[in-house]
């Protein structure tokens, strides 16, 4: 009797490569199922003796013993640094301790960095690499939803100071993202949602029809199911390597992505970060701002409603926090790295799918605000 | 009667020009007599609200009232950083303190930085306008011979790691570098001949024809006229500024500049930082690369017995300190950003005016060490 060998019909998608076109900074954003337990992603990046290991405490123990098999068919030596995990830790002291590891561990300017976890820990890795020996190659291996569709594409590395988020860092590109979609299901429901932030927010600045279907998939979306994750996170990648590509250092347009994040950041200012997860302060964000576009007569009417309820559909918070003045709002802004000479500029929709970044006068800035904050 | 008003006839040059040709990141080195009595000098600079001098408690009694006066004509609010002076100070916290008056003051991504002071200064204020938001725009006014020669020219910023030397930093561009010559008058002997020892580097590795020039003209660059200064400067910044177009980011030909630095970097850390200037310590350096260079056949007969005279006639050391051993020198060598997999790669000199980057068995580079050595 012949038994075929056929594999149990998951929904594993084939592999999805975008291009985020940078001249000879170009790289690769590879998507897919099991990119961790194949040999084939991990090919053909630059060469050296030593590959180092960024992870945090959360992400080390699943990841970091597989990622390091993968990466010692190539390099000599494979080092792992584990760092405390968080935003509060996103700082120069926590910095330091890569730098420690790589001067102790005698590594030279060829060594390749991977950036193994989230946001915070991509941004810290990436200045790392920017700065260690004034500059070696990094990878990014983004394990949360937010960092495969946002923050580990673009190249914007940073750690915080204690009077401004992100405010020392650079413009660094890593030489490919490999984003493993098996490793969302570890990932804990909350985190799902606040990346799922950073998702819908491509709809209103750049696709409409992408808004729609997100309307339409969320619940596939929080269930984990891979084929629907693997478009979601393919099409916000695309849409922001075309936006990267037009504006690597954000002369102007990029500055469209953080649609949301300025009100998003004052209130992770004003709460302490972290009390609030960063996608969970975009979605509140997004709505503030969104109302802001309606009622300067530039966004679709209605826009702000259709977005609260997406939003309220991914888990997420649409009212800014009780207890947040606007006053602590328009202090925080006028410190944002898109602040100039002290005028606060916001992205705003302007149309479907489209987004502009302008000043608004304080007072509907404020009462934007007092519209979608929770009662105390 | 008419009295006609002639200047006396003081040795002051006309202006010269040098540009350091990076594509959409050229900028030009000014070196003249009185930049900082003029306008002219200071216009055509990104407006910007801010503009912010950082320097140190050496230089800014002499000199920052005088530029921030010239400032005040292009930007609403002129601020200072006065940080404290020397290499030992080259650190995040002292780096640190400029990002706080930044965000203190409320300074935008536009905001220009002005490095006042020697190679510290530079070096650090360079850093800080690469990831202050990541990345301002920054004028490098060099006001040591060191650094009008040297190291603002070029765009490597960095600072120091207690494991080693410039080891976090970027190659980010100035938008100018303004050398004042008169601000050489305040600077003492001993910075004046540390200066001159990265001027007679320029020579051995690149142009014959100024090795001899500074054989015959040393006595006047040393009583500081004004007219030998600016030929020397210039022809520095002229054959640093053509290394530097064309390797940027130290792929290959950059790293002759650091002829001598493989050695003196390692006295310097032998030493503790600070304890021999950093010229003093390439002036030895210099010594024992030129002597393994010709132990290796490479350079031409005699050059190490020319360069050890010219060094001495410029007031510099031409032995490495007593009790630093070879294997300390070597230990010190091999954390070298020249590096590669523990392999310390040498700049060495292969005929006139010509140098390369490589290898050298260990036991010969003691002995090179142990021939330049002070006796105990």
């Amino acid at each position: 009797m012949v038994r075929l060998d056929i594999p149990p019909a998951v929904a594993a998608p084939p592999d999805a490569t975008v291009t985020v076109a940078l001249g000879d900074r170009t790289y690769d954003i590879l998507i897919g199922c099991g990119l961790l337990a194949r040999d084939a992603p991990w090919e053909g990046l630059p060469r050296a003796r030593d590959a180092v290991i960024v992870s945090n405490e959360t992400v080390a123990p699943l990841y970091a013993e597989r990622l390091s098999q993968r990466l010692s068919a190539q390099f000599a030596r494979v080092h792992s640094v584990v760092l405390p995990d968080g935003e509060a830790h996103k700082d120069w002291m926590t910095l330091n301790r890569i730098f420690d590891a790589l001067l102790e561990n005698g590594c030279d300017r060829k060594t390749v960095l991977f950036a193994l976890g989230g946001g915070v820990i991509g941004d810290m890795t990436g200045f790392a690499a920017a700065c260690y020996m004034r500059g070696v190659p990094f990878v990014q291996v983004p394990t949360t939803l937010l960092s495969q569709v946002d923050s580990s594409v673009g190249g914007k590395t940073a750690i915080n100071h204690p009077l401004g988020k992100n405010m020392i860092g650079a413009f660094y590109q890593p030489q490919r993202v490999l984003c493993d979609l098996d490793t969302l299901r570890t990932l804990p429901g909350r985190e799902l949602s606040a990346g799922l932030a950073e998702v819908i927010k491509y709809g209103p600045i750049a696709d409409p029809a992408f808004l729609s279907w997100l309307e339409q998939h969320m619940d596939d979306l929080r269930s984990g199911d891979a084929i629907a994750l693997q478009h979601a996170v393919r099409r916000s990648c695309e849409i922001k390597a075309q936006v990267v590509a037009t504006d690597e250092r954000e002369g102007g347009l990029r500055a469209i992505l953080n649609f949301g994040h300025t009100f998003g950041h004052a209130i992770e200012a004003g709460l302490g970060f972290g009390v609030w997860l960063h996608g969970e302060a975009v979605a509140a964000g997004m709505v503030m701002a969104s109302e802001l576009s309606e009622r300067l007569g530039m966004a679709p009417t209605g826009l702000t409603a259709r977005l609260t309820r997406l939003l309220e559909a991914a888990g997420l918070p649409v009212r800014g926090p009780a207890g947040l003045s606007p006053q602590e709002y328009l202090a925080h802004m006028r410190v944002d790295k898109k602040a100039e000479a002290g005028d606060i500029r916001f992205v705003l929709i302007d149309g479907e799918g489209s987004a502009v970044l302008r000043p608004a006068p304080d007072g509907l800035v404020a009462q934007c605000i007092e519209a979608h904050t929770a009662p105390a």
